[in-house]
């Protein structure tokens, strides 16, 4: 196990870096571009020079999930596919319930990744009495907010997605909480207060509109052809 | 200037990294906080321990904006922010249209970052008439796809969002391409055909549910307190 003071989070007790997650499910979706392509074998640089990102890091990375990469050879893709998913605890599928069935509620139960592989939204909940009884175009049915924890015992479910105003965000968050949920994704423009024994993540779509902006700004100064 | 082959992309005219723009990203928002606290100086250190990025990093990704951190004090907020504003292009207003005003469209255009600091929605096109006219609840009006060429001429449109179904996506996209928009966010479940001098930025939410999904499983596997 690699003692570097970021990577060593995994094994320890530390919060692990938002970036370092980022790396990994970057490694997964190319893996499964690599294996779709009939590829069978890949080394770090091959890696490196699909995502941009150093081999050495790489190397670091992949090496805290056992070493299992072959000098001269590579990495299988299809052994390094299925370890990196059981590391990503992709193995098993997450139930998912989404509070707000309003625009970006509906938008997100019917999203690409959010019931698939690993994740499966099992019911929205809504304050609003007229919402309840609606399902998604997937099926997926809107229930009252008071029903959340019967919802959450019968379903087991462990990922609660925050899709309502910010004003009662922290609120539904709080009551998540309460009935047993353990990791939250919360798209209100409120940050929620952290919790022991609690995972919050926020969602932050800026960084993609800065991208395109940062895009924008080389091309303008001559320093990349987009 | 660094000549890291990772780096130097920024000032050559390779494809940048996901992942080295999703730093900058992270700096930036970072900075906003040190600066709402009122911190005047941070050392590389302080942001590694922030972001849980290492210092080496931070010091070189920083390097390529220009050397202006003093040894044993660190950088200034104010200046280091600014410059990495400016370096994101976020100086200027980008005026944006999104293309399709079903639930993901209305959700987008009322989320959080996406009028504001940078960025503003002039417009929402869509191809179902009886859509025509309607106003997003922060006043955003919707026209007809077929108006797209002279919003784009009106409004220096420079950002496309794709924000409808799949089985058009790639058509509406080749409609922003045509009228002149140089950088598309696309959000549809479908993979856009690379284009010459064109940006285009696919979105992918499953990674802040793969994030949940490795902390619930390094929780379950007790490598971890959330």
């Amino acid at each position: 196990m690699n003692q570097d003071p970021e990577t060593s989070n995994r094994a320890g007790r530390e919060p692990i870096s938002e970036l370092t997650t980022a790396r990994l499910s970057v490694y997964l979706r190319c893996l499964a571009e690599l294996e779709s392509e009939g590829i069978a074998t890949v080394s770090s640089q091959d890696l490196a020079a699909r995502i941009h990102v150093n081999s050495a890091q790489i190397r670091k990375d992949l090496a805290c999930f056992g070493e299992f990469g072959i000098r001269g050879v590579g990495y299988s893709v299809i052994d390094l596919r299925a370890r990196l998913r059981d590391t990503l605890g992709l193995t098993t599928t997450h139930a998912m319930v989404i509070a707000g069935a309003g625009n970006l509620g509906m938008a997100l139960v019917n999203a690409r990744g959010f019931n698939s592989d690993g994740f499966k939204v099992v019911a929205m909940v809504d304050i609003d009495p007229a919402k309840t009884g609606i399902r998604s175009r997937n099926g997926v049915e809107v229930y009252p907010l008071s029903s959340l924890h019967s919802i959450v015992k019968r379903e087991t479910v462990e990922i609660g997605v925050i899709a309502i105003p910010g004003d009662s965000a922290q609120q539904v968050c709080d009551f998540m909480i309460e009935v047993g949920i353990l990791a939250i994704l919360n798209f209100a423009p409120v940050q929620i207060k952290p919790r022991a024994g609690v995972r919050i993540q926020e969602v932050d779509l800026r960084v993609n509109l800065e991208t395109l902006s940062f895009h924008l700004k080389l091309a303008e100064d001559g320093k990349l052809v987009l």
